[in-house]
């Protein structure tokens, strides 16, 4: 066991790239993943699991048709599975995600931002 | 479906007790909970699941017998299953916290500092 603290700011000053989530803790079989996000994202889904978005700095949307979620530092949302979202950053947001392990980014919706899985950091 | 983000900091104005987990968001089986933290809380371990500590406001450190782990704002920590731990708080600390759904604050230890499972805010 390792008794040293996660710190975000830290796991964030380590890359630079959008829309790689790179894995920081395991809980039970869920990840916690960090991401920088700027621009748009792809629209997708994730049939079997809900998709926890935390904005840790900076502030992002996610547009689900019809409506879309503004979500500013120390706010959080739940994606449900199954519903189709855009995640979306006008300046490049830092963010704190809940998966479980094994999830892909981008869903079935694949695309040049599908990124490589379980990779931590 | 709500189209509403969960503001941390709202969420932590609504109450002024200390070590008493409230939910904000249910991913799949898994609560995130909120809580004020100050003093001591009671040795406990939980024998069947790892447990997510972020702390989102000032400090806390959590007690392992011979270590102890600071964590500050901007820090996360998982303490794994069965695994026998203190939470403390000099200051009042604000912490945001992940657990399957139904777990006990206080573990199998119960004591004062037992609270009601399940209380959304």
């Amino acid at each position: 066991m390792d008794y040293k603290a996660i710190n975000l700011k830290e796991k964030f000053s380590k890359f630079s790239d959008h829309w790689f989530p790179r894995v920081v803790a395991e809980v039970n079989g869920y990840q916690f993943k960090v991401a920088k996000l700027k621009d748009d994202f792809v629209w997708h889904d994730h049939k079997d699991t809900d998709e926890v978005f935390l904005v840790v700095h900076r502030s992002m949307s996610i547009e689900f048709g019809d409506e879309t979620v503004d979500l500013n530092e120390g706010e959080m949302f739940v994606v449900p599975k199954g519903v189709k979202h855009k995640p979306f950053a006008q300046e490049e947001c830092h963010g704190l995600f809940l998966e479980p392990r094994g999830v892909v980014n981008t869903g079935e919706s694949g695309g040049e931002l599908k990124a490589e899985n379980n990779v931590w950091i």
